[in-house]
This record gives structure tokens, C-alpha cells and sequence, in this order.
């Protein structure tokens, strides 16, 4: 049909049925540099709406100068800032290279990414790899030669191990595993347990035919892939990242494409309002912190991995992982409650992706700003919190502001009335 | 203090205490006939009390001849019947020979076995390993050339390569795969997916230092661990009979510590009641059957997999499994409003063994005999329904019947009073 006669419920239907169709393959894991369109030796990658270089502050602001360093592109954290300044080297947004960020979310050259192909339509995207179970990590805004050890240790072998095994196994579905792992107390941000053991089952023959070659190296590799919960993470966030970029950009829809913090707040893209970025402030957090923080701690520097929410899955699966409140607080009854209101401000329910809990609806999926506004029903997100000095301090709760979600459909009404 | 001052309710404590602290390891994988004590070369296990041999019939009936014949104790189903009829082969109650037998559950002396010990006592648990994905299994009443190969490969193949895997491990600790699988969708009897991932990722360092000697076998055995979800299922009866066991023979305890079909009805034994078995009939099912099958094809061939009932898990933990509802039928929230009733007739909640939906509430665990008869609830299994032309034709949930626990409220007090 000719593109002026489609409505807005028309638009919206459409981009819910891309989130539902697409269908993400992990294709390989590479150097970032080797891969990611644009991303230059001089690039440093990080969440958010970009910004100029004197708005970063905090873990944010650490993390770039920790990246600048990691990489060699710098001697000091003085030096990278001057470079960065200086524009010798460069800062983006993570979106804008269809990567998509953890916390601080930098990314470099070096640095091997997962790469997934939506295969019914052949977009890419990239997600880097998690760096271990130290709380103290790059992308929690910590650099210090324990850090630069892990990421090491992650760019010469567990990206290499599992790139090849990948390869071998001529790319995996995750679109199976992100299902299958949901019956098995995942939702897929958060929690991602069951899916890094089936993500692992996955690549387990092709582990075995690389032991000729490097078996203290498998070894290291398996080890990594399970040690904790949070491996698939960065493949939930690549496979949600394909997903929601198939579903942007499709004229007068009002459906939220993109969801992401740098430190200074909140933002939302949506599918057809091009590449802007609606702004807001931070939000209050509902969090489970870890033994010996508090709450005076906390602190934002950053975060894309609302990538899952983005398309149905992490808070608005939550009803498919009681094993969370171990994690981050909260009661079996609130977490069901939460993830029912979703339904309120969503387009529709996920055919592939179900809660058990609710005997096996689709999870709510395709945000759709008009109905954030006119319900006031704000998208709930699992987050990872980070503390003042660095690392991860706890886990917990979050919605997003109103603020964007007005803001958005203020452009709307402006684009298209 | 003397065995003379001890009540009813402390004696059920020190069941309770023992069902909760057993520590079921895996040490090692043997046949049958090296490990079980009694197990000769002339002797066949099979599920339930056991009876003279002209009351086993239909499914259960033919995989004891199924079983003669692989064993190569006889050279034709008449023969084999001849053979047990005369006294030449020996039929025995697995529950009588430390084993636990799934469905018919046959055991012959080459059959491998899961040696599971109790490590805070040092009792010893068997149980044979999963035949494979094929519904039409011995197990299931089953004997002909399909079920003779899968059978030969487990005895060859799958139960040596575990074995060696599992002694290169220095024992396997069963107790924290089992607690992690009950926050990952397991109930560990009719659902055991978690679980079977776990116990692959625990024995993957140890099957890949086994490729240099046979490469193809242990890619062989690591697909037997991982094609369904059922791998687990046996080594979960075995930690719950090492489990159960360690709570049996407590003067003036009233809590069961076993439940078994044959293919003539359901019975219980009773920890403070010695070796007897209280009989009843078979209970109604309310069963989800497979395509193409109807109900007039279900029968009854045996079946002791609800020892995991016996010590909390099972039905008594279904509310950690609501992916089940795809598998045996029923409702999410008659799922949990099942399990809820169930701490009715229970000692206590289980410390170690979860149910994340009820904000962490340990299973109900240790089944009391008077409160069964007090209440009128009975203890609610998850079992696998077989055919009557043989092999597994559904899964549903089933009620032990009442009259074993009047029998068995009868027999205790005219014991103790």
C-alpha cells in the first residue's frame, strides 16, 4: 500500500511484526575493528546518546580514558583525555555503529565482538564480550591491570576459541536458546543462566574439535562461558539489537526502537522518528545491593542493555525468572503484577517468547509511546548497579522517565500532524 | 537419649533432619553386577514390591523377558518364562537391592549403574542410566532389535565414558545441580533439563580429556547427555534414594520412605515400619498423552521415579516447573495451588531445596502418614504414562491412593501402641 495511506496503528503492526519475525544468528565472533562499519583504531565506543567530551564524568568517563589506554592509543589517563579533547581520538555512540553497550559500554579495535545477522533481512549487529565474574571491570568503569588482564584474556582466547567454534558450527540460532531458556527461569537480561549452558551445550562439539590444537585454551574458554550467569548477556543484547534495528525506521510508527543511559540520563529512538534521541533525567532505582554497599553508592555511568526490554524480554519477562529476587530483591506476586501491567503499554504479545507463569502468554512486546503517556504505565528494566568507585554494587529495578516518552510524542505529533 | 523416650514427632524430626542433610555424590558408573550386592548374573530387578512371578504381566512382564533375553540368560521369551517360573532366573525388588527403577525398571548384571553415596553416612544409592530418546524403550515394556542396540550403547559407549569422566572428577556432588535446577524449571522427575545441562557442564573438562584416546565415543556419549531432558532423571532417583534410605528404619517414625508401583498397584513403605510395603490399587491419572494416542492405551507397567516425591522434590516442588504444563497438561495455577497443599502433609520445609514462585519456601519435605489420613490429601506424583503395545505415550500427574496410608496408620499402631 502506498506509504501515505499507512496509519499509525498500521506502522506500530508492522514494526511488531518485525520484533516478532526477526530472527538473530550468531554468525561469528571478530576484532571489533575488523568488523564494526566505522569503528577506526582511534574510535572509542560508549552507551548512550553521544555527547561532548566534557559532559562524561564518572565511571563513564574512566572507562573511555581505561579503553584509551587498554587499546595503546594513550600513556596516561591525562594524555587520552587531552587526545580525546583534542579530537585525535574519536568518541561514539554505540547505537550509531549497531553496537549496543553494557553500563559504560566501550568498546575499541581490539575488542572481539559477537557478530549477529537477523537472517530474515541480513542486518548485522555487535555486542562485545563479558569480561568475568570480578565485579571490577572495564565496563563498570574500573581500569587497572587486573582489568587489563581479564580483557586480554578475553581478546587472545575466549574470543578466538569461540569464533572459531562458531564457524565451525556454521553459526548458531539464538532465537531457540532465547526461547527454550525463558522456560528455565531466564528472562534474558538480568538472568541469563540456562542460556549460557545452552549456548554452551551449542558449541560443546565444536569445542572438542579444537583440543588438538589448544586444550589448556578450551578449557579456559569453557570455564568463562559458565563460571557465572551473565555470559549470554552480550548475546541477548546482539540478538535484541538486530531485532529492534529491523523494526526502526518504518514511517509514523510510535513504537520505542531503542532504550539507553549514558551518565547524564535517560533516552529513547523510536521506529519512526529516525536517529533522535528523546532525553530525560535519571530514574529512581529499586535495588538489592551487594553485601557491604549502600545506597549513597550509587551512581550511573551508563547502559544499553535495556536493548532486551526493548523488544520483550529482560523486565518484561520477569515473571519467567523468580530465581531474581535472589539478585535483586523483590516478591514472585510484584514481579508477576509488574510484568501484567506491560501488556497495558505494549503493542502486542511475543509468539515465540513465553511465560510459563502465565500459562505461556507471549511476553509484552513494542513499547508504544502513546500509550506510555496516556496510561503513565513506564517500561520496568532490569539493571546491574554500579557504585562510585567502580564495579558493580548490586542489581535491581528501574523505570524509565516519563520525561522522554512526552518529549517523543511531541515529535510525533509534530512529524506527522 | 534412650530409644524408649522417643515420640512419634521426634522420630519424625530425625527423618526429617536425615531427608534434609543427606549428601548424595556421585562417585562412580559400574555395572550392575560389579557393584550392586546381590546382584548375580542370574538375577533381574524390576519395579514395586515384588510378587510371584505369575502376577507381572503386560508391559512390566514383557521387559523382564525383554531383559532375559538381553542379558542373553535366555534364547526366547518362553524360555525366559520357564526359567523365572522354575527358579532358574531371580526376580528381585529393586528397592531391595539399594536400586530405584524407572517405569518397569529392569536391571541385569551388565547394565551400568549411577553409584551415588549418602557422604555424611556413607549409604550407597543405584540406579541404570537413561536408555535415549526412542519412546519405545525396555523400561517401558520394549524389547526388540532398536531397544537391543540403544542398550548395547549405553553399556559400551555412554556408561564407561561417564564413568571414567566421573572418577577423573573425584565424584560429581549432586545435591548443588539438583538446588540450582529447582530455580531453573526443574521439579527433577518429569522435568530434569537444567539439571542435565549442569551435570554436562560439571563432566565436559573431564570427557575432553578422554579425546585423545576416543574421540568418537565421547562426542557419542556427550549427545546421549544432552539430545532431551531427560539424562538427569536417574541420577536424580538415585540421590533420592541414597536420600530416602538414609531416613528409612527409624523406630516410630511415621514418614514414608518409599512409593512404588508395580503393575498390580501403588505401595509405600514407612520409616519406622521395617521392610513391609502397605498395597493399595492404582490412583486415577489426569494425564496430557502424545499425538495420536488416546486414554483407553494407558496402562500400568511399574514405575519407582516417585522416590523424588519421597523427599520433596517431583509434585512436591511442581510449582518450580510451570514449563511442565507443556509436558503432562494442567494450569499454572493449579500448579502452585497443588504444591501449596502438599505442606499439609509434610514435616518441614526443605533448607536447601527451593521454590523460587513462593519466595524461596523450601519444598514440603517428608511425607507424614497420619497427616495424610488426617487431612485426606495425597501425596501428588509427576509420572510418565506408558501404552499398553509398550513405550511412553504421555506424562500427566497422578495421587497415590489412600488405602496404602490407612494400611500403613493400622500397621504403625499396632506396632507402637
Amino acid at each position: 500500500m502506498p506509504l501515505g495511506n499507512i496509519n499509525r496503528k498500521q506502522a506500530n503492526n508492522e514494526v511488531f511484526k518485525r520484533l516478532c519475525t526477526a530472527n538473530p544468528v550468531l554468525v561469528n565472533v571478530l576484532p571489533a575493528g575488523q568488523i564494526v562499519p566505522g569503528l577506526t583504531k582511534n574510535t572509542i565506543l560508549t552507551s548512550g546518546p553521544p555527547m561532548s567530551w566534557k559532559h562524561y564524568r564518572g565511571g563513564q568517563r574512566n572507562a573511555i580514558l581505561g579503553t584509551a589506554l587498554f587499546e595503546g592509543l594513550a600513556t596516561s589517563p591525562e594524555d587520552a583525555a587531552l587526545k580525546i579533547s583534542s579530537g585525535k581520538l574519536k568518541i561514539g555512540g554505540c547505537h550509531d555503529y549497531k553496537c549496543v553497550g553494557s553500563l559504560a559500554g566501550v568498546y575499541s579495535a581490539s575488542m572481539p565482538v559477537f557478530v549477529v545477522e537477523n537472517d530474515v533481512h541480513g542486518n548485522k549487529a555487535f555486542c562485545n564480550l563479558y569480561e568475568g565474574t570480578n565485579p571490577r571491570r572495564l565496563n563498570y568503569g574500573v581500569y587497572d591491570e587486573g582489568v587489563k588482564k581479564r580483557l586480554t584474556f578475553v581478546n587472545d582466547i575466549v574470543g578466538p576459541v569461540v569464533g572459531e567454534a562458531v564457524r565451525q558450527a556454521g553459526g548458531i540460532p539464538l532465537k531457540p536458546l532465547m526461547q527454550r531458556a525463558l522456560h528455565m527461569g531466564d528472562e534474558l537480561h538480568s538472568r541469563s543462566t540456562a542460556a549460557s549452558l545452552l549456548f554452551t551445550r551449542e558449541l560443546f562439539p565444536h569445542l572438542i574439535n579444537q583440543m588438538d590444537i589448544n586444550p589448556s585454551e578450551v578449557k579456559q574458554t569453557l570455564n568463562a562461558l559458565t563460571e557465572d550467569h551473565y555470559f549470554f548477556l552480550r548475546l541477548s543484547m546482539a540478538a535484541s539489537k538486530a531485532t529492534a534495528d529491523f523494526a526502526h525506521g518504518i514511517e509514523k510508527s510510535s513504537v520505542v526502537s531503542a532504550m539507553a543511559f549514558n551518565c547524564q540520563g535517560f533516552a529513547i529512538r523510536v521506529s519512526g522518528l529516525g536517529d533522535t534521541w528523546f532525553k530525560g533525567p535519571h530514574a529512581s532505582v529499586e535495588a538489592k545491593l551487594f553485601q557491604g554497599h549502600s545506597e549513597e553508592e550509587i551512581t550511573w555511568m551508563g547502559g544499553e542493555s535495556t536493548i532486551t526490554e526493548t523488544i520483550g524480554l529482560g523486565g518484561f519477562a520477569q515473571a519467567c525468572s523468580f530465581a531474581l529476587q535472589k539478585y535483586q530483591g523483590g516478591s514472585a506476586q510484584n514481579m508477576i503484577k509488574l510484568n501484567k501491567e506491560l501488556y497495558k503499554i505494549t503493542i502486542g504479545e511475543n509468539p515465540d517468547y513465553h511465560i510459563p507463569v502465565l500459562d505461556y502468554r507471549g511476553t509484552p512486546t513494542g513499547i508504544d509511546i502513546f500509550s506510555v503517556c496516556e496510561t503513565g504505565i513506564l517500561p520496568v528494566m532490569d539493571i546491574g548497579i554500579a557504585g562510585k568507585d567502580g564495579g558493580q554494587i548490586g542489581a535491581g529495578l528501574v523505570r524509565a522517565p516519563m520525561e522522554c516518552f512526552v518529549k517523543a510524542r511531541e515529535a510525533y505529533q509534530a512529524t506527522y500532524h
